[in-house]
């Protein structure tokens, strides 16, 4: 770092501040509209999957079932084939959802809540109810948590995953904490992939909780950018610690086909899935075999999807680079930030200066660059440092893109000094 | 009734049996193997509708919003716009759901159980909770109620719906009395059209419970057979009554279009649909909008639709037709069994003589034909009378189901005349 930021006298500070206010002026001028808010894919991307909205050539499953019609609960059998040849898990640990793992997720709260698993109490029984909530993280995992009532732990991330020494002492602890939320393969927001050692210490730790689920979001399970990173196999992991019960597992192909149609799976043990699908057969008859049969006919085994994938990655890559390369132009220098180069997934985590997000991102705003808004990444929506931000890279078009990165980073500096100055 | 069958001597019914057991053996040696179980279409139905399986050219929205991406809670627009115009519901009442009415029962009673709405204490508050249950009626709707711990009151079900002097009277006495299961047309299993005075007197009532609500399932609202039977309006009623947030409506496309790829809706009222959706959008970011645009590019309109249930009911009405032809010519006479001729729906309900369903759908079972259980139609599949049998004449093909129900029609003589003999 050559000139940091902090380092500036109040009169280089204010020089400095003046330049930054002329360029942020000359952005706002533009009425640029741009969101960066969510992890959507573009329509190029999209445009590149459009073969699943093709013709469905004879409805039929393999063995002949006729997909139009009721029935199949678990899903079709090749649909649970083709995830467990992905992802490594045993087709007879796999349950076929609709187009949303995040509803699988949310349901299984709801039957935790309402029933309990594995003989122990219905969580509603208990008095007091807390979640390891991993962060930054996914703001949507934390509403859930929110609107079941748990009162949410954050746990630090470092590079390898949740800080397992906080994650071990708390589980063990504290029999209220009935689990914890993970996204272990380029983690929602930045991008960290969980090491062979914390899953390791996620499947065998002990819990004064026994039946502490680990929510396995892995979003971006085939989602590599920058070449494949390798997730250790958390099922293997928690059965060498003899709590085969304890992982949910949850994927999805929203974004690998479309986000509003794909088809969601969650994975449990034999014993838990079992379970799972006497409730969920209360609930309905089968998810939509036919969207399975479109998304296999376009994905047809793992090496297509890898294939799949690494075309996917040529839209995706440009745009990561640009974020990446505007960061380091923008902001290296100055000291203004830091940020994680993340390896794949959707998404790149930076953090300010304390105190600086949320003024960042209302400069950025007032200027027509929508994102995430400031504290999604941290329950109940409050960053303690206020100065995490997740770019979300994927949905504006590369020359767009470029000129957002560029906007934000003005902001990010401009808020900087603001910050320096005393100005709030 | 030329000669019933309880007025025989010994002699002639020890005669008949033998007559039955003879004709019951000759069907048993065919090795038949029909499914009459449940309400599925039958193949010949789902060709007709295989134009939703067919290409989707631009998958975007009337206002051009992309259907591929994530978003639009509430459903298409024009997918709300299509079921108001059809069911003579306000569009802004609508929410669109995924492939399953029953996932958006079961939802609704996860929602109030878990949280209640309109201010009212969340349901698993109570001590004690209660449902109404018209009977013979709908096993999935009863298995919902039986998962959330409800205590299931029977209601006898009159030829203008339920019993609404029995409904009233519970529904103001009890307050763990939170809801009534309501099939208003064509109802599962008898296919009776709830007069407008029921639907009056549904909306109107006082209930001793102020969040009361109505589970208005109205699963077979097009599907008319012999000619259309009206509706009267279950909010309108209830709007009259003051009370509007009592009533949950649901339909779907599973018996329009494909009944594992439908798309399903509830409505509510305004205030009740508003709390609905900020809970439902924790728990999924919107429902598959490809198959909403696919769904309505095959209806189109409340015209098309209605042509296009014309269509379906030509492939349907024979099925009816020989269930109920053969009903009248094997079992009136002898004064067997009654039945009620529904107008349109999915099923014909029958009662035996007391006690005769289980050895009937057992008998009928061993010689190939399997049928829903006996007990299906009643509250924790128990019928207090043993005597009604659900049929489901949609699947078979004509020939298949003709062989089916003569043998249908040979098992239900030949329980009863074992009952009279005191076999059983």
């Amino acid at each position: 770092m050559k000139n940091p930021v902090v380092n500036l006298t109040q009169a280089e500070l204010s020089a400095l501040k003046m330049e930054l206010e002329a360029e942020y002026s000359e952005f706002a001028s533009r009425n640029l509209a741009l969101n960066m808010a969510r992890g959507k894919p573009s329509s190029t991307l999209l445009d590149h999957n459009n073969c699943v909205l093709e013709t469905l050539d004879a409805p039929y499953a393999a063995d002949g079932t006729d997909a139009r019609n009721y029935g199949i609960l678990e899903g079709l059998p090749e649909m649970r084939n083709f995830f467990g040849s992905v992802l490594g898990i045993d087709p007879e640990q796999i349950i076929v959802g609709g187009n949303s793992s995040l509803t699988l997720m949310y349901d299984s709260f709801v039957r935790l809540f309402m029933f309990g698993s594995g003989g122990f109490p219905a969580w509603r029984t208990f008095s007091k109810l807390k979640f390891l909530c991993p962060s930054p993280g996914y703001d949507r995992h934390f509403a859930i948590t929110q609107e079941f009532g748990f009162e949410m732990i954050t746990v630090p991330m470092t590079e390898n995953g949740p800080d397992m020494d906080i994650v071990e002492k708390l589980a063990a602890e504290d029999e209220s904490i009935k689990g914890i939320w993970c996204v272990p393969l380029y983690s929602n927001p930045q991008g960290v992939c969980y090491s062979d050692e914390t899953v390791a210490r996620l499947g065998k730790m002990k819990t004064a909780a026994p039946d502490f689920k680990i929510f396995w979001d892995n979003a971006y399970g085939v989602h590599h950018l920058y070449g494949e990173v390798k997730l250790a196999d958390i099922f293997a992991a928690c059965n060498a610690g003899g709590n085969p019960d304890r992982p949910y597992y949850f994927f999805s192909t929203s974004k690998i086909t479309f986000p509003g149609a794909g088809v969601a799976m969650m994975a449990a043990s034999p014993a838990e899935r079992k379970e799972i699908l006497k409730r969920m057969g209360i609930q309905t008859i089968g998810s939509d075999k036919l969207n399975q049969l479109r998304t296999l006919r376009t994905l047809k085994d793992a090496a297509t999807l890898k294939k799949h994938m690494a075309e996917l990655a040529e839209i995706l890559r440009p745009k990561f680079d640009i974020v990446l390369n505007t960061l380091e132009s923008e902001l290296a220098d100055g000291g203004f930030a830091t940020w994680i180069s993340p390896r794949g997934g959707y998404f790149v985590s930076l953090d300010t200066m304390d105190g600086c997000a949320k003024k960042t991102l209302e400069l950025a705003k007032n200027a027509g660059v929508t994102m995430t808004g400031a504290g999604a990444t941290f329950p109940y929506k409050i960053d303690p440092r206020d100065r995490n931000i997740r770019i979300a890279p994927t949905y504006p078009a590369n020359d767009e893109l470029q000129i957002a990165m560029k906007l934000f980073c003005v902001c990010v500096k401009l808020a900087t000094v603001k910050k320096l100055c005393g100005e709030f």
